[in-house]
């Protein structure tokens, strides 16, 4: 339904557009001016609609309300976030997603896009960590602005960095926060959660070297009797996890990794998640299915996370 | 508005409840009983809608739909829940909810009421821990059941211990993971996630004695370099959980805790988190507000955790 706008409103509209002094050309990258035309035809849109009223534009130039909201995904596919995180979504202007610290797993930019009711720019590793300033940040200083990405918000490095640099810039920034494999992992394999150590991830060999520290974090952890999860790369398998933390332990002679019963866990927050506690031997070459994977080696066991990893995960019953 | 039913149609909808072989008086504590009665009800209500079909009425025999799911609420408010929790509470039967284990913080029952459209009936720690059997689980095995819970579902012993029995009984279950405060933390004060070590509860003294293995936790996390969550008691505020440690570090002679930096949190999820770092003895007199409280005993700092801690939660720039 369209209804016309008066000459009176239409001017309104621009001169609020003028006073954001954003220009198009002016914005590095095409996501990010792309951005600023959508803007442009949001508010139009807002002005034509039904329900806009002047109060609902004038907040464009309320600058409390210019900010950086951080929205996390949560776990597995488009309906993992929470309301808070809809509405969070709903009421920005400009959304952006990142999908290299943490996978896509089940959900596809169309799903969400169509599930919330907005459009996604998705940014590159560079967008963010080189030219942000010109860009998203650049974008934040002006309009609500939210950045999605999997799992909870706000725990990769680099959206730390990108946090920093928005204070500085005197951009207010916000966390909404969503589940994140982290706790998941205890709800799933009944391992409890207050007995996880550090937790690490494995990276692929690079120039055939592989890190010990994967290991060695697992042993620390495995004398003060607790859990380690193990964050896997964002396109490895249980399989190949299993074959660089193996060769780590043939390398130091070692021999408790092959002797312990580890857990496997394969897209976590799934309606189909796979849970599998065994032995190496077996875990490498069990069906997990679809990424994403993580993998736990547990320290001591209580008996009730015994009875979870028989009952729960399968675990061999003489374990 | 009220349709019309045909006999028929009654006769079906009381067969289909006469066949789930429940009643009302035969179930333990008032609370499920209620349960029973408002499914017999909920029945007749969907047969009177204009929406009802058969199909939506067979659903009650199908057992495989049968299944106890553990929804997890989230950090703060009604809406901390991901929109799949809204979508099981919506589809189930019964809504039990528990708060012995995690706090409402900003929700009150009336709200998650209004907001996800059910009723929902609150839990003691015996109707789940000594009475289930008769009740909540013995529900689960004819019908759909949620239980909600603060933060991620599934991580308090409790939950666990009530899946395995679930599990005995032939139910099938199902998680629906939230935020939950141990990846939230590190978002909220920018100290990286895989830099935790082990956490632990702060415990209210007990006959005067005060527990010295959360102070333990903490010496042997920064051992290591590691940083340290301390979940507080469910009424207990940061000002008190520094007397309880304080108290111990005295006692054995020590002052690793007095000459660290700590990070208070408060309200973890809420529109108004308050983060806050500084030495012990400027913590222990700062206005936090109202519950929940978290405390952080940060180990070795990176560059970018101590620039965090400085701008995000206001720690002296000189730390």
């Amino acid at each position: 339904m369209k209804l016309s706008v008066s000459k009176r409103s239409e001017q309104i509209v621009l001169s609020e557009i003028r006073s954001m002094s954003i220009e198009c050309d002016k914005v590095n990258g095409i996501n990010l001016a792309q951005g600023v035309c959508d803007l442009e035809i949001h508010l139009l849109t807002l002005l034509r609609s039904k329900t806009v009223s002047f109060n609902k534009l004038f907040f464009y130039k309320k600058k409390s309300l210019f900010m950086l909201t951080f929205v996390g995904l949560g776990l597995y596919d488009e309906e993992d976030l929470t309301l808070k995180g809809l509405e969070a979504i709903r009421n920005a202007d400009v959304i952006y997603a990142e999908f290299y610290t943490s996978p896509l797993g089940g959900k596809t930019i169309e799903a969400m896009e169509r599930m919330y009711g907005k459009r996604i720019f998705v940014l590159e590793r560079s967008d963010i960590e080189e030219t942000a300033e010109g860009g998203i940040l650049k974008l934040a200083k002006h309009q609500k602005v939210v950045l999605l990405s999997g799992g909870d918000a706000m725990i990769a490095t680099t959206h730390l960095d990108l946090r920093l640099r928005a204070i500085d810039m005197g951009i207010e920034t916000k966390i909404v926060h969503a589940p994140s494999i982290s706790s998941a992992v205890a709800g799933l394999s009944g391992l409890q959660n207050y007995k996880f150590g550090k937790s690490i991830t494995v990276s692929p060999a690079y120039k055939d070297v592989i890190s010990e520290v994967p290991y060695e974090t697992i042993i620390a952890n495995r004398a003060r009797g607790l859990h380690t999860l193990l964050y896997l790369d964002i396109s490895m398998s249980i399989a190949e996890a299993l074959k660089l933390l193996e060769a780590v332990e043939v390398n130091k002679n070692g021999n408790e990794l092959k002797q312990t019963i580890l857990v496997g866990i394969a897209r976590a927050g799934s309606d189909n998640p796979v849970v599998k506690a065994d032995y190496m031997n077996v875990l490498n070459s069990y069906e997990f299915g679809a990424l994403p994977h993580v993998l736990i080696v547990p320290g001591n066991l209580h008996f009730m996370e015994k009875e979870a990893l028989i009952k729960i995960a399968h675990a061999p019953e003489d374990m």
